[in-house]
């Protein structure tokens, strides 16, 4: 089969993408709807995360709705990327967790999606201390629309408890990987540069120990930052790359191919690196971007 | 963290690695030890399956043995790369799976393996048909040990069937993919690229149309081919290198580095590309190979 043509970005939409719902606006909302719980909002809200979706190569459009233990309210979407192997995809709920982390939240309590979690994503939620605590609820499923938790979906769940055994802290939880960016001399620090920095500090590399980050921009000064977020089951983890285009996706950008500058911030001899791949996603993804890398020794 | 220390290769231990017992073997060894059903066997053999595992970034070693309707059992093992993205790591059941594939194996029917599946991998089963009667058991865990379906490690699973609406072989199932190599006139026909041709044949891709073929070969007449294995939720797919690679070791091949050769095939303006890929995986695991790249049109 061949490439269907790509999804509308969402910059070509009448209304501008939203992405959190602040407690305010989740309680008015509420209140508009006739809703007594917070938990109620979050499957009408699911139709909107899913419109944020780009799936050119599927067309399985799905949306993710999370609640944080501060009360906000996250979205997320599918991301597929033509050109590239599939284990670049992004799944909503790996977007939702990107987008909360990014806020700085601290724990999501209640997810609505559209359509069944996969296991890699079922995986992914491991990362997060008490996941199986989580409460789930399938707005697509021909079930009762009813949340389960998390230990339901996997049940006796591999996870970061079977490789690790200090008290690293855990995805969402407050990381700041001790880096110093070995200065070569060839770049200047910039917004770009910046952004990929707080990116590598605030990572979830538990595994590998080489956190990493990235960001990319564009020509009217949009700049989507993001860090790398491992699995206990390593392949499930997020990228740096990935994570930093969801970043470029909140931050107002519209089409990947607007992206014109790219940074990578690495471990110097890292055993995980990450260049060589970011270098074939921007190929594929964004190919007018340049790439400045640098690495960092450990603090 | 840095790198350990790589795991010792396989070739270097004084028997040869085993990968498959057949029918008559089995029924030997479940009379040697007094064991009334074959199911009894595989927690048996776990640990001879997790001797096959290389995992120098993690030191986590898994096994799996796993029943195949014909009565042939099949060993796996996790595989580990460093100077890779994690994402290329290969689980001890997804190495189970692809040599269930090569032995032309219809359908597993019950796994033991060393620590609990994860996520990636309860889901990358939904591939096989009737995936829910797998029976599965665990034997690191402290529990009892007792077989239980896939459907009690994953309940209301996404699948094929979320997105394939016809008749499309599943994984183990018989394919015949058909495709016409485009002659170049850059490249005569070898032993690599006939295998690399063979995998993209028998390949699994019915999620993208993008079946793909990977061989490698070492200075010693040891070929290893394999083909892509999608997954419905795309991230736990198995691509064709890595296929190849467990291809190889089941060929008696010892060290990555020793590979000299390597083919890809692939189809011409792929929306899910492998090449570009390929060469940053070779690059890091065996970069002395030589890869040629041939691309198909569908016959
Ligand atoms: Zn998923
Ligand atoms: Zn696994």
């Amino acid at each position: 089969m061949d490439a269907p043509p790509p999804t509308k970005s969402t910059a070509e939409n009448a209304s501008p993408a939203r992405f959190v719902i602040d407690v305010e606006e989740a309680e008015n909302m509420m209140k508009a709807q006739g809703l007594s719980s917070v938990m109620d909002l979050l499957p009408v809200l699911v139709p909107a995360a899913k419109r944020l979706a780009r799936a050119p190569i599927s067309g399985h459009l799905v949306g993710a709705v999370g609640l944080g233990e501060s009360g906000r309210i996250y979205f997320g979407a599918n991301l597929e990327f033509p050109g590239l192997p599939l284990h670049h995809s992004v799944h909503a709920e790996q977007f939702l967790i990107t987008n909360a982390a990014a806020h700085r939240e601290r724990a999501i309590r209640c997810i609505a999606v559209s359509s069944a979690p996969c296991g890699h994503c079922r995986q992914f939620f491991q990362e997060i201390r008490n996941a199986s605590q989580i409460q789930i609820l399938i707005t697509g499923s021909g079930s009762d629309l009813a949340f389960r938790p998390l230990s339901y979906y996997i049940p006796e769940p591999f996870g970061p408890s079977d490789l690790l055994h200090d008290d690293s802290p855990f995805l969402l939880e407050p990381h700041n990987n001790r880096i110093e960016i070995i200065d070569d001399g060839h770049e200047a620090p910039n917004r770009i540069l910046g952004a990929a920095v707080n990116g590598a500090r605030s990572a979830h590399a538990p595994y590998s120990g080489c956190a990493a980050g990235f960001a990319v921009g564009d020509g009217k000064g949009r700049v989507g930052g993001g860090g790398y977020m491992e699995s206990a089951a390593y392949n499930p983890g997020m990228g740096p790359v990935a994570a930093a285009l969801v970043a470029y996706l909140m931050a107002g950008g519209g089409a990947w191919e607007d992206i014109v500058e790219a940074a990578l911030v690495e471990k110097e001899k890292a055993v995980v690196p990450q260049e060589a791949t970011a270098r074939v996603v921007l190929a594929a993804v964004a190919p007018k971007a340049r790439l400045q890398v640098s690495h960092y020794r450990q603090a």
